[in-house]
This record gives C-alpha cells, structure tokens and sequence, in this order.
C-alpha cells in the first residue's frame, strides 16, 4: 500500500529573493523535520491521524511557524489559536477556536475528537476541557517572540489585521507585498488506506472580535473522508469558510468523479481565484496520490511517500 | 417569479400527544406570526436574506423558542447564542457563536456579514463588534424564563446536557423521550431567484466548554447559493458538523445533478441515518421549490408561497 505525508506551512506572496539564504535553510530543517516526524509514524505502521499530530506538532513547536509557539499577537496583545482534526475513516472530528496558553492545540483538537462528546471548543470554555484532560499548557512567556511582537506593536493602534507574521500586511497603512497566510497543516494517507487532515494557526496578527477563521471550520480548512481525499488549507479565510473548501474538493470527487488534482485545481485555481480567495491547500487520496494546490505565489510545502518520493519547497513550479 | 419561504423551529421527537392544544396553538402562532413578517418582506419585492432575518428575530423573540429570548442555559447558568446567515447571490456570509446579551442574534450574524471584513466571530469579541455597530443587547433579565430555568436546575450539578428547552434529554440521568433539538431558521427565494439562510441557536441546555454546534457553522448548519439552494439545519449539530450536511446538499445539487428533494432525502435520510445523526432541515431552490426533511419524528416548520401554498405543521407525515 501506498503511504503518503504531506504538510505545509502557510502560502502568500512567498517568492525566490524574499528570503536570506539562512531564513531559506531554517523554513527547509523546519519542514523536513515536521516531515520526517510524521512519516516516521506512518512507517511504522501507524494511523494518518498520529501522523498529522506529530508532524503539526513539529511545526506548532518552531517558532517560525505561525501556529503555536510561533502564534502572532491579537489585538490585545494575546496569542489565541485554532486547530482541528479530522479521521477519514468514520467522519470524527475535532476542533478549538481562541485557545490560549495550549503548548499544542493539535493535541487539544485531537482530545476533543475523542472525549468530549463534541466536535468543537471554543475559547475559555475550550480550555477548561483541556485541564480536564491533562493537555499540556505553557505560560504566556513560551509564546513569546520578539519578532512577532514588534509586528504587532507597529500595528496595535490601528485597525489594521495582518495575515502572518513578519512581513505580511495585506490592509495596513503601508501594504507590504511580501505577506504569507500563517497556518501550519498536514494530511495522510496510511498503509491501511485511512485518510486525516489536520490545521493549525495563530490567526491574523492584530485581530479583534474573535475572529475564526477557516482552519479549525470542518469542511472549509480541514476535511478528510476515505472515499475521496485528505485536506488542509491555508490562505485568506474568509474566502475559504464561504466557499466551503475543503469539502468541495471532497464533493468534486464523490459526486463529479474529478480525480484529487482535478478537484484541487477546479476549487482553488477557478472558484476562488474568481472569488478573490488567495491561498492553497495540500491534498491525499485513498491511493496515495497528493497535491499541491495554490493561486499565491508559493506556498511552505513538503511531501514524502515510500516510492522514495521527498520533496521541500516554498516557491511556485 | 416564484417567491417562496419555509422556516423551521426545531426537530426531534414531536408527535401527536405531546402537547396541550393549547401548546399547540401557541407554537402553530409563534410559526405563523413568523413566517407572515418574512413572507411580507418577499411580497413587497425584498430581498431573500431580509425575508430570512425578519422571520428569524420574530422566533428569537418568542420564549417558547431556543433562540434569542428563549435560550436555555449552560452549565454556568448562562445564556449563550449562536447565529449565522448567508446570502446566495455571492456567497458573502456572517456568523456568530457564544454571544450574551444580543437581543436578536440574526442581526448581528447580519451585521457581521456586511461590515465586520470577517464571516465568523466569537464570545467577547462578537460582542464588542456588535457595540462598535449599534447592535440592540438586552439585560440577563430580557433572556430569563422560569421554565428554562427550572430546567437547567435539574441538571446543572450533572455533565448531562440537553440538547432543546424544557423535555429533552438525549444524555440524562433520565433519559427524556421527548427531546427536541432547538434551533430557529429560514431560507427564502425571492422575486428575483435570490437564496438565503439562517439559522439561530440558544444551543445545549447544561452546555459546557464553549461547545459550537453546527447552527453558526457555514456549510453545516447554514448554506445558501443561488445556483443550488438555501438551507437551515436543526438536528444534533456534531453529526450536522461532521457531515458538512447543507453544503453536501447542494453539491449533491450542482454535481450530481439531483433536485433539491433528492438531494435533501440522501443526506438526511440516509447519509446521517447512517451515522446516527438525529435531525433535519428546510431547503429552497431558485425555482421557489421547497422541502423539509427530517429523521426524526417531527419538526416545527411552515411554508408560504405566492401560488397560495401555505402550511404549518409539526408531526411526521
């Protein structure tokens, strides 16, 4: 059987000369070890879904990533995330919105799925489960991150919300062409032909009201259905939760027939390029095929399978 | 044109013998006082998705419904709604979840919809979008109902919830065989072939950890697209979460080909029987067709229409 792991860390305006050679090393040793941590999972026989967890987990704990550790700054001056998980065999999902202080809201997401009776936690409330459940937490000092700080302080006073971290501005007083849209995500297919996908993001630096957007949402940016494929996104959220993105790809196959890249292409490169939705997901079916997909200039992406296949880039082909 | 609405004010196990006449008459009122304020709207040439907010606050404002005014309580004895709503002419969409003190969380939804720049806000943060826009709250006081109350008394020292007001129990000490899942909706087509949906929630009596059923979730509970349907859910929203089950409907619609009846029948009827999925949902197409289709006994609906077509009921057929 064909096993495959794909993750990906965040898309945008990400394009060759936008980084230093060492930035350009660091976003490679960081997918590659999210990458081998996963694949290692599925080597050993195990479920796409610890796959997806332990490589999400790679990427929430670096903190160039936009998710976890790396999360931006809301509004107030805290780091609030969102996560969600999904198994492909029976449908179960599970999902957080505005948790803070959790070392890995994967690992939350995953604990919703299995003992809450529920598939979606939100904020306070979320939290109180995760004491319940002995998930680890961190203090606001482990979220911590000078560059992501300044980010937000050159932004608080202003209404303004920025995609990523570092660089990314898409309504700021001074539009910064080089934003990326930051979430980290991965999906699987294992020996047993079991599909997941998981997300996982810090949001937008300096949002305000709560914000979700489509990563911890079943359907818009994590979907994973054995009869047809395994999906995590990242991009503009808001296009991704009106076009429900992640479940047409799904329904694209089921019901059309596409193949996974048709499917992809006919979501993300037509129905959101004319919906002005920029961004991309990554994508596995039942047989081990995968794809990347994206309408940005590059996307922070990784794939392994064992054909021998493994594959790190961040910039469009 | 065909201009058409259908509302509904929760599923579950309603049948005959259940209710007084006098409870009766007090819900086929509350149905039908809802359904004219929205009908009047697409008979004055409105649009879908005022027709759809206008029958949604006059069920918020009806205690015997769990929305708005008549939301049960969660486990901290709070009253907190969820509310979404979406408009099918181009997809823009705006959600609610875990909002206190909003008098009529539809116009919120709405609010959010049109000027918030996002689609899905949460908790505090929705509701200080809803001071920045003028948005009517009401005190605690506004929401309080003895009979909710009482309710929530019975089994607040327990982790049992409920999943509507006053008989439910799907997870009790004693199992309630009355239950219902409350929720309010609408979904319209107006004169012009213009869809819209929404869907209000005062969620799970007992609720705990800021739990977010399907009522706000775009794509689960709530879908409109003009060229497929408008959809409202109710039902127990983690199978309606998992199932994607309005934006299934219409893709079952749009690539599959299958009229809005067969398309609801297949995802309510046999995909979440399947997975034991407890609920149903309210459907309009562009064409002023309509369904309703549930899995459970019953479900308050009503259904009005410009060929003279008008119809409140609340059993199985």
């Amino acid at each position: 059987m064909a096993i495959t792991l794909v993750i990906h860390g965040g898309a945008g305006n990400i394009h060759p000369g936008m980084m230093t050679k060492e930035q350009e090393v660091e976003y490679h040793n960081g997918l590659k070890l999210a990458l081998d941590k996963g694949y290692d999972v599925l080597n050993n026989g195990g479920a796409a879904v610890d796959a997806v967890v332990a490589a999400i987990v790679e990427l929430e704990n670096n903190p160039i990533f936009n998710a976890g550790r790396g999360s931006v700054f809301t509004k107030k001056g805290l780091n609030e995330m969102d996560a969600a998980i999904m198994n492909g065999i029976d449908l179960s999902a599970g999902a957080v919105a505005g948790v803070r202080n959790i070392r890995n809201p994967i690992r939350l997401a995953k604990e919703v799925m299995l003992h809450s009776g529920h598939v979606f936690l939100s904020g306070a409330g979320a939290g109180e489960f995760a004491l319940t459940r002995g998930i680890e937490m961190a203090p606001d000092d482990y979220f911590f991150n000078k560059g992501r700080y300044d980010q937000w302080v050159k932004i608080r006073d202003s209404d303004f919300t920025q995609l990523d971290h570092e660089e990314d501005n898409l309504k700021g007083p001074e539009p910064d062409p080089e934003y990326k849209f930051g979430t980290v995500g991965a999906a699987a297919c294992d020996a047993h032909g079991n599909l997941a996908a998981g997300t996982s993001t810090g949001g937008m630096t300096n949002k305000r009201f709560g914000r979700i957007g489509d990563s911890p949402v079943i359907g818009a940016g994590t979907y994973a259905n054995n009869n047809t494929c395994g999906i995590s996104c990242t991009g503009h959220g808001e296009f991704f939760l009106r076009a429900v993105v992640a479940h047409d790809v799904s329904c694209l196959m089921e019901y059309k027939g596409l193949n996974l890249q048709q499917a992809c292409a006919t979501v993300v490169k037509d129905k959101l390029v004319k919906m002005k939705g920029e961004g991309g997901l990554i994508a596995v079916d039942a047989q081990g095929n995968y794809d990347f997909c994206f309408n940005s200039a590059g996307m922070y992406r990784a794939v392994r399978n064992n054909e021998g296949l493994e594959r790190i880039a961040f910039y469009g082909e």
